[in-house]
């Protein structure tokens, strides 16, 4: 065992110590990050989380301490004491913020001892994740981890302090919910107390964070854990945090207002970036139109354009055919790109084709003219119509892609632009480009369920004006939501609520469920519309994708202290895991494999 | 369908009006609390979080809004445009905030109708708990549980912004955990991905913060929800959450020193009560010893006294059977009892069987001297020893406990101290009596599991100087925890924690542990003591019942927005619930009835 603190007190935290502190008597406490001997001198550097200190031994300072500190290796966990002193100028460690300074210890002991780490604690390690993930407590002792969780610390402090002088109350929400699937899967959790009924974990308080509004709250956050049993995406994480707000009597510009100061707020503290405000604002369609995605990085520019026109009454077959299907022609021209290999021309025809793409048409604006494998389909008047549109210029690579689906055609045009983007290296890092897109489609039609579904939840109220199309065109119809974009992620989204069970039990309508359906699963909600629900409206970010951006990692298990892997575990504690018989009996069930 | 806001603002809360703004045009919004008619004028209160505040109506002011004023009723939600006005003198409401003022409506909106509501929006409803549960959403509309959820909120943002200053971070630990039974039952999560496998819900953060000290971030704090999947008590519910906090480098004093600090601001900022700091210490010991309890009332005196000595060859068989096998007779004295009725004397006996004791022996101090049921089987001697250790009056009434089991002596007096205490109005209810209680013993023997088990968790370090008798003599090791009490509730405790390989394991060994069940269980942890651990330790606050104490309730449900029943139901949604069969053979189980 180690030795006991047994009275002796920290006077500084290792980092904090600086030129100031010469000449004082100091008692730090810390892990051994280093360790060098030098004739009669050992030195150590010492590490807690504000950063790292040198501290001397020598046989004049203290022999007992001295010979003590010959034992101390890596990771040991020391408390020192002793005189601050400034080093000589040849000593300096310029690598180290307190390099100028070292302790002279004169006592110290060894509060635990510490076998070979699997290991070294330092940044540049080339352990794999999984290595990393079962000893996180090592892994998180690395500066870059700490820093990263400090980070997201000061952004939840932020966010709690805006939304606190805002007017806002931060009210938990049960973690004991009823499983109301729509959306994504609910991980369940079975009742002892009332067998073969089972709870759900919530995906998001949106139901309760209504009836707080409908309770009269007024104004709602929680920085609330969630969760959804899904295949994982590298992005995903099955357990997530979501900063959640709910406001009553609002409308949309009045939660984008006030959500814009608070992200500038947090991208200011957190960056020292000062954001312009407002941000730009675009419907869903433009976004669309003119990105081919629903959260276009604004970093850099080839739009797409729509050729359709120029194609109505074509000879060429496959662009007649999808106009005339309701679908569309379009491109995008990436500059300068005009010389790409064939092979790579080839290469994005695949990518394409990952997107449901059936083909892709390119026209290369090479010295001699303009170069296409459709060349002979295409009128002189519908190339010429083309370059125009497209303000093609020589050096230029047009990149067409049409379909009876303009998702499909949106789609692939959308990632294309990124690829061609990242690989002709338009982006610029250091830029943060947000934008609000607005007017989403309330429901989009889902071909597997053969049925529409929400394109938010359920429980988005559509735009005033469409909502008499709701039953004859409800796939027109346009919802009063908004979406923030950042660089091409959406770091949240919200909409104003239906507060109105007629308008409610009419979208569950719409949405396929039966009357009975409706009232099982949602009955208290339609319920509590009736006796007075205020409009309200709100918004939820993902914690873990903000903490990614204003951290620069591209890894969300870097931002949790103790994340999932892919396959939802826990490589630390091996969760999950087995559970005794008796431990399922009380629960009333069985495995069934 | 109501009224669009359609571009309306809001410009006041309705209980923020002044005096002060009268004559300003303003716009409220809010709940009709309450209609009067009278001949041309219609008078509304309108609520909001803030209060109340009058709109009237009249066909001068407005003809449009007066005819629509007619169709309101209570809890319609209203958006009101109109002049602040002074009420003329006999027309001034003093039980309202805003009694002196009024607002002369030209323009109001109809935002949401509301049918009859099951009960009045009002503080002093006799409606049964199941119908307010049920209403939730109408329930949590009155002004008093709007305060409690408020004054909740407040001692969050008091702790967390006290702990930020003291270097705390926040930080999340996992919902989603490995399942090791020891102490309550827990939730469990079936693994999709892991057929046959379980998640837990976490009874609390512990070895988690113990893992982030491991890592090296020196302060955690955080406040968290945990389950337990207990049969409840009145004070319990299925979900609840701790203030929960972990320090390096410390020990006990540190962690008690900050704690009370913290304490003394919440009752500063909530009550604005200056607490006098630092709060009583006395062992466990003592506390037995003195009030029969760990967690003692201070607010009264009434303290154990031990007879033991007097009856050690007492010829009453009672009393020595009970001091030769290692237990003990002790009383009590209430004074100005002597003349309670034989009745009642009689219920006192049936009181102290509910805890166990086998008997109650009672000294009447009459006017004509003691009286007892056993005055017989007492010697003079005996009689009088009793008498002066008790400090007997005229007028007293002595109550004795024997047991050959100190813990029931110690448990039937201290609750029929509290008891007395009520019965003859000693405690003063404006009083917060503080204090720590510390020197726990370890471990206490359970007779149910015929071992050893933790009595605060198998976490917790014993004394330095007791550690050598956790082979031979475990029930006489104390630890190094602390429990913080108020007026004879705990409100939260805590421990030094070991830190140690090898001490943890012979913990584990102690518990009746196999070497095989602590490593399957807790071996991530036994790992990470390997690797350099900092002495360290903290302290769990229940912020449910916290709050209870902050806000006078004796209901653990009213601090909770949406509380489960004691049979863990929610009544509102009608959770748990039954699933469907494809969620269940997601999850590979069934259900066993």
């Amino acid at each position: 065992m180690g030795e006991q603190l047994a009275g002796m007190k920290r006077t500084h935290m290792c980092g904090e110590l600086t030129i100031n502190d010469v000449g004082k008597n100091v008692v730090v406490m810390g892990w051994v990050q280093r360790r060098r001997d030098l004739g009669g001198l050992i030195f150590l550097e010492l590490r807690d989380r504000t950063g790292l200190i040198q501290i001397v031994f020598s046989e004049q300072l203290s022999k007992e301490a001295f010979d003590k500190a010959q034992h101390v290796r890596n990771e040991y966990v020391l408390a020192a004491s002793g005189k601050v002193v400034k080093r000589s100028e040849e000593n300096v460690n310029p690598n180290l913020e307190t390099g100028n300074i070292e302790i002279y210890v004169n006592e110290f002991k060894i509060l635990s001892k510490a076998e070979t780490p699997p290991f070294m604690v330092e940044d540049r390690n080339n352990v794999s994740e999984a290595i990393r993930l079962k000893y996180r407590y090592l892994d998180l002792r690395r500066p870059s981890m700490q820093k990263i969780l400090l980070t997201r610390y000061k952004i939840t402090r932020i966010v709690r302090d805006f939304l606190d002088k805002n007017g806002f109350i931060d009210i938990e929400t049960p973690l004991l919910i009823k499983s109301t699937p729509e959306g994504a899967r609910d991980y369940l959790v079975p009742s002892r107390v009332q067998p073969g009924k089972f709870f759900a974990l919530p995906q998001s308080p949106q139901i309760f964070k209504q009836l707080l509004m409908i309770s009269g709250f007024d104004r709602y956050y929680q920085i609330a854990k969630c969760l959804r049993d899904e295949d994982l995406r590298a992005d995903r994480q099955p357990e997530f945090t979501q900063i959640d707000m709910e406001m009553s009597f609002v409308e949309e510009d009045d939660v984008i207002a006030l959500n814009e100061k608070m992200i500038a707020r947090i991208f200011k503290e957190i960056l020292d970036i000062d954001l312009e405000v407002p941000f730009k604002r675009i419907s869903w369609q433009e976004a669309m139109d003119r990105f081919g995605s629903d959260k276009p990085d604004l970093r850099f520019g080839m739009e797409l354009k729509n050729l359709s026109s120029i194609f109505v009454d074509s000879e060429f077959k496959v662009f007649k055919d999808a106009i005339d299907n309701g679908g569309s022609v379009r491109a995008i021209n990436v500059k300068g790109a005009a010389s790409i290999p064939r092979r790579q021309l080839d290469e994005l025809v695949e990518y394409v084709k990952t997107y449901k793409a059936k083909g892709l048409v390119w026209i290369q604006m090479s010295d001699d003219g303009p170069k296409s494998q459709i060349s002979k389909f295409l009128k002189e008047d519908e190339l010429t119509q083309v370059l125009n549109t497209m303000e093609a210029e020589k050096g230029d690579l047009i990149l067409i892609v049409a379909d009876r689906n303009n998702m499909i055609v949106y789609d692939a045009l959308g990632h294309l632009r990124l690829e061609m983007g990242r690989r002709y290296n338009l982006i610029d890092e250091n830029k943060y480009e947000f934008l609000w897109v607005v007017d989403f489609p309330l429901l989009e039609y889902s071909e597997e369920e053969k049925r529409y579904v929400a394109m938010h939840h359920p429980f988005t109220a559509p735009k005033d004006e469409d909502i008499e199309m709701l039953d004859k065109n409800p796939g027109q119809v346009r919802a009063k939501a908004y979406d923030i974009v950042l660089n091409g992620m959406e770091i949240g989204g919200g909409s104003i609520r239906i507060h109105d069970t007629e308008l409610q039990k009419k979208m569950f309508k719409v949405l396929g469920f039966t009357d009975e359906d409706a009232e099982a699963r949602f009955g208290f909600l339609l319920n509590a519309f009736k006796y007075g629900a205020p409009p309200h409206g709100g918004i939820a970010y993902g914690l873990d994708r903000l903490t990614m951006i204003l951290t620069g990692t591209d890894n969300i298990r870097d931002v949790i202290a103790f994340p999932k892997t892919q396959n939802a575990c826990d490589l630390m504690s091996d969760a999950p895991s087995e559970v005794s018989k008796e431990q399922l009996e009380e629960l009333h069930i069985k495995v069934d494999l």
